[in-house]
């Protein structure tokens, strides 16, 4: 029988607590350098060489794993256990893009093979669509396509597309533009609006539940926008297909030209390998390209299993997250050296936080210990010009991840001063990655650099959809194990409820005076 | 004399050391919102009452302010004092918006009338472009402008440019499009110019000293590309004007059509109303807006001269910032209701975490205490679906900076389920401060929403030009105060320094063993 213990309850706690973080300065050599390193797929390596941990941390961790029981409990939420407890549900975002284990059947049905049924669904769409026999209702080839969503139906699919947007084109595969409206500010559908052709525009609905307040009045704001629009023969409805879960009161709407399907074991932050990102993703880079994202997340998925705590990246990277948590660490900075991943941070922001950004347990009782960090990042060079000088010399340590690649996704680039600008690029991350270890002694205070803050680096060849897929798999995978060792429902989030019912009484006039008096000031 | 002292030598730092967080809680109430409120400008206001200060924790703070001297420094500062110690220079910024005290004088030069004249220098050029008077190589007009530069040159004008944008819109003031290339990363420039038309764009190229490594690759990648346009009569150096120090090796270039001149007493995280933001916003909205947008900076440097600190928006929330960091609290979000404010939070990071972010004190020794939080934000609603569950129910306490306005910056809105989407927007934003500072209790701890988070708002009735001036002023001003309190130089960035040394150890071969092993890796 697995046990679901609290972190402060594994017997090895008390001595992890001991440890301290590790004096980098005298530990970084060649040797750490080319042997801490794990393979997240064979494209695509986590180097942990500059992170806080002597070889005594790593075994406690290693005991840690055992002890919390991680690849078990990944096998049994692999395997359709309720693990998410508080919404009694299972958690199946996994099995979006591959089986790892055993079926999941439920009622006879095969929970697998609807998200495979799905996933033909929109690529056959997505093919019809480039072909030009699924058009427009003027008869107009579509060719861009607007994403209409927040949080999870929003975050990630935009943080994907924008990554994968110059493979694409290298390839050769970019199909269609797209963008995305996510805020009830007018002004976001405004602006987004004010670039599009109506009649070559194919908008996405995704809303799991068919009810989210921002989405829901963002479509109606769009509705009414399409038919102010006098062309004859426009019909609004034949420019809209919605992504939704089979129960909601979305589905199977006549305002839709078509509809795709999720349900509730795909969590919105955990939702980009359905059709909430497949349906834009396929749209705008054709279904190859998704299929081989999809591949790179199953690959890295399949290695999260492994036992051994040195070779499983994504185990590892959370294991030595929760030390640094432990040790007093509140934040996490996420800095990859590639302009493509721009949004990725803001996507794990939403990842890590509201999975892990919690203060009871799994059956609702309250913790003592420190769960998950505060997350932020900006692309490098772009973040070098500027938050880098606090964390170079700031009185705070925050722990960093690093992400690069040798190539560029567009083909061109060019030699000045005896170096590319992809070379500049990368030389500038390890030296970054240098800095922040061994830092610098100088009799100037002013320019003192104590070293000693932490980092790890994910690096590749190239940022291509496989590596993509895997990168996400990655940080998911990760999330989940220090759920699991901090003993959290990773999959729910309460936090947010209380928002909404005040936003209800605001808007409906029942408000007590605190509430009234500030809504004075902008209602 | 004035004295510049560290933070724990001011007679009240002990006793405030002994304060607490108060409990909003119990303080909370109609009184409070209405009291706790100061003018930035008077269109624009600045609501503390849910920030965690008690009416003792004030009275200290207002001692605090009075010890440290803090306005005798900041007219100090206005009026040309060598602030910025480390790198021997006066700090004028402000003096790009207007002159607040004496005029300063140097050498005989007013450094004033040199901002002005530059000033109007680009406002004329702005009007001429606009005017067709100076067109193309081929003979055009222009219709976009691309801002090359990084850091400074890139974060505030790339901000403020998606701040107006449809406030420029809808004044129909919106003179060309703007775009940025500021990453050194190949794909970041190959994406922006596969959009642009050469013909009709315009290159603004930003660097103060002409030696920023990555804007200088940026630029000749752009020469280059434009080299490869075989249009005829297309002349590259007639498509590029440049910002830069009278004295830096791009001045009086003949590789360009023109150029502005800032100097070295504007910061480059303070030099979006310099030149250096200026040319680009008003070649993008016309010099009107530009110069309404320098009005409300200027108006709230004036308000930051009042003594009181009740009165004085900039000082209070400094001094607050500086109590919660006291206080242990270690990270600040900044979450604007307005999509127009996106990229606001990535301006603040840098402005606040580079000049902030520091162990020596303004003599180079290493001072005891915290200084300048982690600072991050995405708009709302967004961040509600991503990170708010770790805000309202994660294990440390995160302080934030929320901000909105009443009307949307487009003109269209739309009334669906009784109120428009400006109506939903700010009943949201009103709701999550009552939420995070209130709480609710609950029997099942899951629901539980301890409450005390604490939050500040800054609102009024739009987000004009000139509100976003004081906006940016109150910003620059509040972490300029924490300097003082804290004793820092807020104006250099040797933090900065040691990445760049590296890297050009990298680039030219010569390194250690670890270095060596850590650039295989990516090069």
């Amino acid at each position: 029988m697995i046990q679901f213990n609290n972190f402060d309850k594994a017997p090895s706690y008390l001595l992890l607590k001991k440890e301290k973080l590790a004096n980098l300065k005298e530990l970084l050599n060649k040797e750490r350098i080319e042997n801490f390193q794990i393979p997240i797929i064979s494209s695509l390596k986590f180097n942990y060489a500059c992170r806080p941990v002597s070889k005594s941390t790593l075994k406690l961790l290693e005991k840690i794993a055992k002890e919390q029981e991680l690849i078990e409990k990944y096998k049994l939420l692999l395997n359709g256990e309720m693990i998410n407890t508080g919404e009694k549900r299972k958690v199946l975002h996994q099995l979006t893009r591959g089986q790892c284990d055993k079926k999941v059947i439920e009622d006879k049905n095969d929970i697998g093979a609807f998200y495979k049924k799905e996933l033909n669904r929109f690529c056959e769409f997505a093919n019809k669509v480039h072909g030009g026999e699924i058009v427009g209702s003027t008869g107009k080839k579509f060719t861009q396509v607007v994403q209409i969503g927040i949080g999870g139906s929003d975050l990630g699919p935009r943080a994907i597309y924008l990554a994968l947007k110059g493979y694409a084109v290298k390839k050769n595969s970019f199909k269609m533009k797209g963008y995305f409206i996510s805020n009830v500010d007018p002004d976001d559908a405004n602006d987004v609006l004010a670039d599009i052709d109506y009649e070559t525009t194919l908008f996405v609905l995704v809303s799991k539940s068919g009810t989210t307040q921002e989405t829901l009045t963002n479509q109606a704001f769009v509705f009414e926008k399409m038919k102010e629009q006098k062309i004859k023969g426009f019909d609004p409805n034949k420019h809209m297909v919605a992504v939704t879960s089979a129960t909601s009161p979305l589905a199977n709407s006549p305002s839709y030209l078509d509809s795709f399907y999720i349900d509730d074991y795909i969590g919105g932050r955990y939702s980009s390998c359905s059709a909430v990102g497949g349906v834009i993703l396929s749209l705008t880079f054709g279904p190859a390209i998704f299929k081989e994202f999809l591949k790179g997340a199953h690959e890295a998925d399949l290695a999260a299993m492994e036992k051994d705590i040195y070779k499983n990246a994504s185990l590892m990277d959370a294991l030595i997250g929760v030390f640094e948590r432990l040790m007093g660490l509140p934040t996490t900075a996420v800095l990859p050296y590639s302009q493509a991943l721009s949004r990725f941070p803001a996507h794990l922001q939403q990842m890590d936080m509201e999975s892990n950004g919690k203060s009871v347990n799994r059956e609702g009782k309250k913790i003592s210990y420190k769960t998950g960090p505060v997350l932020f990042g900006e692309p490098g060079t772009n973040g070098q010009h500027s938050f880098y000088q606090l964390l170079h010399q700031g009185t705070d340590t925050v722990p960093l991840q690093f992400i690069g690649f040798k190539k560029p996704q567009y083909g061109f680039d060019l030699k000045i001063d005896g170096s590319t600008s992809q070379k500049k690029l990368n030389a500038n991350l390890v030296a970054q990655i240098y800095a922040f270890a061994m830092g610098k002694d100088d009799k100037n205070p002013n320019k003192q650099f104590n070293g000693n803050r932490y980092s790890s680096l994910i690096f590749g060849d190239e940022l291509t959809a496989k590596n993509m897929g895997a990168l996400l798999a990655h940080y998911e995978n990760k999330v989940m194990f220090q759920g699991f060792i901090w003993n959290l429902n990773s999959f729910d989030q309460e936090g947010v409820q209380l928002g909404k019912v005040l936003t209800k009484q605001v808007l409906t006039g029942k408000m007590d005076e605190a509430l009234l008096a500030l809504s004075k000031f902008l209602l």
